[in-house]
């Protein structure tokens, strides 16, 4: 069994702590400065809490950085910072590109991840739901020590699989899967809210359902999925586009999915919003952001 | 029985024309400076050609312009200064506020297309596939004129519906529905162009098909048309990015999905390019366009 630190557990972070916890694993996390509802998550899934960083890096010998995107070079820099000796694993939804700062802060071979500074860098990337015990989501790892790192992991963990021993890949297929399933999701979204604002959408969707294209049911339940986890999507979008960009691949589909998704509000229920209302907050966002081509930060990614 | 003009029969032209010409009306198009295709396409659906557009002005009642996007506005300022005095249906792939300029260049009221220098305009939007007779294609007009105008070419073609008395809402009913069926074909396009440059290519359809996702089919698919097709959706795809900004809906997703079809030949065989064949083509275009953010007119839209 293996002494792991999670960093930080969010509604992600908890179930595959969670997980890793009912594997047999001693598993920790930092208590300190977090919200009530993010002690809660851990409690239920039995987490031993410590003060802080500090505390947490003495103790493990994996640590799993679970956070959002654009807190992932950070977080690792903070490790780094900390004294960490030991494997690090980085299972962020985070470009290929993202992850190559990440294994220089940690001063990981850049294409191995093998440890020049005490710190063995493993890249991950999480494709499904939150819940890593049912089977349908998969902990993706790659890099050199990807192979020994899943053995040490994978009690009774059926979906932590190794993907290939380059840094990058995890995440390079993390970033593919969910450039289809939130990109969609995101274009459909646009797609009624422009039907909406022209007095088409009833229209629209009169001719899909005709034609047996069932795109009038998925906008629904992508509305609804938006309304909840949206506000959280933005960072992911703009490691997807960047990871497009990387390759020449172009990044507009991305950019602008970060954008509709950054139109939610936290646990908001989109069902009262409506296309229509996605639509005028949309415009609304748009006439603030004339001239700056970036998006804003939404104002608490946690 | 109507005599009609139609300008300028490509492949979707030219099946509209024959589907009026079937009906029992006289349609006729300028055969001066085309093809020897386009030439041959015409003459299998059995229209009437005629040297140049000033004798077809004099002949017609009604003029449907079916042509790439970006000619639209010119070839209806054509048809102005050619002196027609009829029913001008313009039937292209454009926004609404090119619906808009089309009633400015016509001098028809820009709301209702009623006419104020002899030439009435109705809008009208293509949905489905060429093939009018066979009921899967829907040319659906708007503006004050278009229940006349129905009538007038509905001779058993059940495909001619009228949606409402404004300029515009046929367009765009025409852009929401392109914008998802063409719009999610790009966006998978560029979803396998990056896999395959991270070589992620396979273990990504490995994840799409263990999930039930079908994905890996539509993409093939996607592939195989773009290769015949996407040289000419590069524009209709600018078309709908401007009908998306013009309320505020982010353009990003059809800005980039014009650029994946650009990198289309005429008439390719895309399976010998593959996913990596397509993102190497993307990422050489991608060079060149360095300093701009605009894509590149295709060397023939036609």
């Amino acid at each position: 069994m293996a002494t792991i630190g999670v960093l930080h557990p969010g509604a992600m972070g908890a179930a595959v702590a969670g997980a890793l916890q009912q594997a047999g694993h001693d598993v920790s996390w930092v208590v300190t400065g977090r919200s009530d509802a993010t002690r809660r998550r851990a409690a239920d899934v039995g987490l031993h809490g410590v003060p802080d960083l500090a505390t947490l890096v003495g103790r493990v010998d994996v640590l799993v950085s679970i956070c959002p995107p654009h807190a992932a070079v950070e977080v690792a820099s903070a490790v780094r910072s900390g004294g960490f000796q030991g494997c690090y694993l980085d299972a962020n939804a985070i470009a290929p590109a993202t992850v190559a700062e990440v294994a220089e802060v940690l001063g990981a071979d850049p294409v191995s991840g093998t440890a020049s500074a005490g710190i063995t860098f493993v890249d991950g990337g999480i494709v499904g739901g939150p819940d890593l015990a049912a089977g349908r989501t998969e902990l993706v790892l790659s890099g050199e020590a990807a192979g020994p790192t899943a053995e040490l992991l994978a009690v009774d963990q059926p979906g932590i699989v190794v993907l290939d021993d380059r840094l990058g890949t995890a995440s390079a297929l993390k970033m593919a899967f969910a450039a289809w399933s939130k990109g969609r999701a995101a274009l459909l979204l646009g797609v009624r809210a422009m039907a909406s604002a022209f007095d088409v959408d009833e229209a629209l969707v009169a001719r899909w359902e005709r034609r047996g294209i069932d795109a009038a049911n998925e906008a629904d339940q992508a509305l609804a999925t938006a309304g909840r986890k949206g506000w959280r999507f933005a960072g992911e979008m703009e490691e997807i586009a960047a990871t497009f960009a990387s390759r020449g691949v172009p990044d507009g589909f991305h950019r602008a999915a970060a954008e509709v998704f950054a139109a939610f509000a936290r646990d908001e229920d989109a069902r009262q919003l409506g296309f229509d209302g996605l639509q005028r907050r949309l415009a609304a966002h748009g006439e603030h952001a004339v001239g700056s081509p970036a998006i804003d930060e939404p104002p608490d990614r946690r």
